[in-house]
C-alpha cells in the first residue's frame, strides 16, 4: 500500500519562531516518518503581498530552509521545495479558475480578514484575492490526502474540496484526490511574549535562531499575571506567559505542576519561573541553533537539498498536471504514432 | 535591426470564415513578410467559456490550423502555436496578477458585454473574468510590438500597456515591451448573409472550407435591399449584402461599380448580382479549399508545423519569463558556482 501524502509549508517572510515549532513543525517531525511529505517554501504566495519587497521573500527562502533542517525536517524523508520553481502550479490554477465563480472566491472570511489587516490602499491586488485558488493548485498538485492547517485555513480546504469534486464530476475522472484537513487536536498554541498570537510583525516572537542573550532578554519581557501585585500574593499560572513555555518545552512536567502549585499559593517569584524557562528553552534551542549554524555556513548543502526536493516535487506536480490534462482531453500528442489515437487533435 | 514582433491568433471554437479572412487573415498575410509573427491558436482561452465542451476546442485546433495554412499563413515565416502548450503563459499571468486590482479587471466594458451575452447562470467563472490578464501574458510573452485587434479589444491592450508600465517601473527594468494596437484603418467588415456581424453562432457565415454547392445555397440566402419590391425598381447596393462580397473579393472592381449603377437605376435582378458573387467566391475559395484538403488529408504535416511553431513560441516565451524573473530577482540559480552571486538565494 502506498503512503498517504502530506503537504505543508510556510511563507518565507521571516525566519521561523517557537510558535511555528509548536503549531506545525513538531507535528511534521512526527508525520514525516509515515507519510510522503512535501514541505513547500511558498515564495510565490508570499510575493502576492510582498511584490514591492521581493528581496525579503528571496532571502528568507534560505533562512526558512535552514530552520527546517535545524529542527529535524529530514530531506531523506521529505521533499523541501520552492513553490515558484514549479510552473505546473499556475498552469493547474488556470484550469481550476474555470470551475469557480469570481464571486465565490471573494466569499472567504479568512481572506476578507487578511485583506482588511493589510489595508491595501489602491484596492485588492488580484494575486492576493486569488491566492486561495493557487493553494488549491498546490494541494491538488501533490495529490495530498492530508493538509495540517489552522482553523483559519478551513475555508481554503473547503474550496479545494469543492474544486476536486467539480473537476472529477465534470471530467468523469478520479485524477484529483480529495484532501482532508488536519486541525490541531487540543494542542495549545504558544503565545507570544505579550500573550498575543506569536508573530514577527507583533515583535513578540522567540526565533529558532535566537542566541542565548536574546532569549534571556525576551523571557524577561514575558507578561506575568497582571492581577498579582506582590510576591507573597498567589497568582494564576494560566495568566503568566512563562508557564505556557514550560507546558510546551519542559521535559519535567511534574516539576512544572509543582511550580504552578507554588505560584498559586503565593511566594514564588516570577523570576524563578523565568529562570526555568531560560534553562528549558536553551536546552531545547542550543542544539537547533548549532545545527542551524552548520547549515547556514554551508549554503551549497542547503541549496543541494532544495534542488533535490524541488526536482522531486516537480515530478509529482508534473504527473498530476498530466492526469488533469488527460482528463480534460487536452494532453495533445504531437508524436506521429499518436495522430490517430484519442489523444490526437483530430 | 531586428524585426518588429507581431502577435495574432484565434480561439479554436469553429473553422474560420470569410469574416475572419477580411477582418484579420488578409492583413496577416501582408504583415508576415516583414514582421516576426506569432499566430496563436488560443485553446486555453477558448476553454474559459467552453470548459464543459472541451472536445469542440480540441477538434477545432486542427481545423483552424488547416484554415491558416490554406489561406497562405506561411510556417516558414510565422510560428503557428498552441497556447495551452506554453506553461510560461500562466506563470507570467500569476506574477502580473499582483500588479492589478481585482476591481480594475472587472471594469472592462468588453468583458462586461461578453459576460452578459454568455448569460453565465451561476455567476461569472473566474477563468473567464480573468482572461484579459492571461491576454496580457500572451502579448508580453512574445515581446509583441504590434497587436492587430478590433476596436472591442482596445481595453485589453490598454490593460496590457498598464501592466507593462507598472512592471517596468516597479522592478526598474525594460524587460517588457510596450505593445501598440493596430486597429482596422477604414477597411469594411464583411457582413454575414443576414447583414449582421458574421459569426458561427448566428449561422450566417461562409466558411473557408465550404464546398461549391454550399456556397451557392448560402449566397441565395443573402439579404437584398428590403425596400425594393420589383426588379424594375431601383435599389440601394449598400443594402444588398451581395455587393459587400463583391467589394471585398471581386478582382474587377470596375465591373462592380457598373453593377451597382445598374442596381440603383433598376432592372438588374438580384439573381445576376448573386451569380457574380458565386463566381467570384468560387474563384477565391476553390484554391483555398483544395489546399485545405491537402493539409487536412495529411495531419502529420499539420502537426509537424504546429510542433515546430509551438517550440519556437515556447523558446520566445521562456526567454521573456526569464527576463521577468530576473527583473523581479527570483531567477534562483541552484548551480554551485552561483551560490554567492546576486542571483543566489542568500
Amino acid at each position: 500500500m502506498s503512503k498517504k501524502v502530506l503537504l505543508t509549508g510556510d511563507r518565507p517572510t521571516g525566519p521561523l519562531h517557537l510558535g511555528h515549532y509548536v503549531g506545525s513543525l513538531k507535528k511534521r517531525l512526527d508525520l514525516q516518518r509515515d507519510l510522503e511529505t512535501y514541505v513547500m517554501i511558498a515564495d510565490a504566495q508570499a510575493i502576492t503581498d510582498n511584490f514591492k519587497d521581493i528581496n525579503k521573500v528571496k532571502t528568507n527562502i534560505f533562512e526558512v530552509a535552514c530552520d527546517y533542517l535545524a529542527v529535524g525536517i529530514d530531506p531523506a524523508k521529505c521533499s523541501i521545495f520552492i513553490q515558484s520553481q514549479l510552473s505546473e502550479l499556475p498552469e493547474l490554477a488556470m484550469y481550476f479558475l474555470n470551475l469557480v465563480t469570481i464571486q465565490r472566491i471573494g466569499h472567504n472570511p479568512t481572506v476578507k480578514q487578511e485583506v482588511k489587516s493589510r489595508g491595501f490602499k489602491e484596492g485588492v491586488p488580484a494575486g492576493f484575492y486569488l491566492y486561495p485558488m493557487f493553494q488549491v493548485a498546490d494541494i491538488t498538485a501533490f495529490q495530498a490526502n492530508v493538509v495540517p492547517v489552522g482553523p483559519d485555513q478551513a475555508p481554503m480546504i473547503e474550496l479545494t474540496r469543492d474544486i476536486v469534486r467539480k473537476f472529477n464530476d465534470l471530467y468523469k475522472t478520479d485524477a484529483l484526490i480529495m484532501p482532508e484537513a488536519i486541525f490541531p487536536q487540543g494542542e495549545k498554541t504558544l503565545p507570544g511574549l505579550d500573550g498575543q498570537k506569536m508573530s514577527k510583525s507583533l515583535n513578540n516572537a522567540i526565533y529558532l535562531s535566537d542566541e542565548v542573550d536574546v532569549i534571556v532578554k525576551k523571557v524577561k519581557k514575558m507578561k506575568s499575571d497582571p492581577n498579582r501585585t506582590s510576591i507573597e500574593q498567589g497568582g494564576d499560572p494560566d495568566k503568566a506567559i512563562a508557564f505556557s513555555y514550560l507546558d510546551a518545552f519542559d521535559p519535567d512536567q511534574k516539576m512544572v505542576l509543582d511550580l504552578k502549585e507554588r505560584y498559586r499559593r503565593g511566594g514564588l517569584q516570577d523570576k524563578i519561573v523565568k529562570e526555568r524557562v531560560v534553562e528549558v528553552l536553551c536546552s531545547f534551542l542550543d542544539p537547533i541553533r548549532e545545527k542551524r549554524k552548520i547549515f547556514r555556513n554551508d549554503p551549497s548543502q542547503v541549496f543541494e537539498i532544495l534542488k533535490t526536493g524541488t526536482s522531486a516535487a516537480k515530478e509529482k506536480a508534473s504527473n498530476t498536471l498530466h492526469l488533469v490534462k488527460k482528463a480534460m482531453g487536452i494532453d495533445y500528442n504531437f508524436e506521429k504514432s499518436h495522430y490517430t489515437s484519442s489523444a490526437s487533435l483530430r
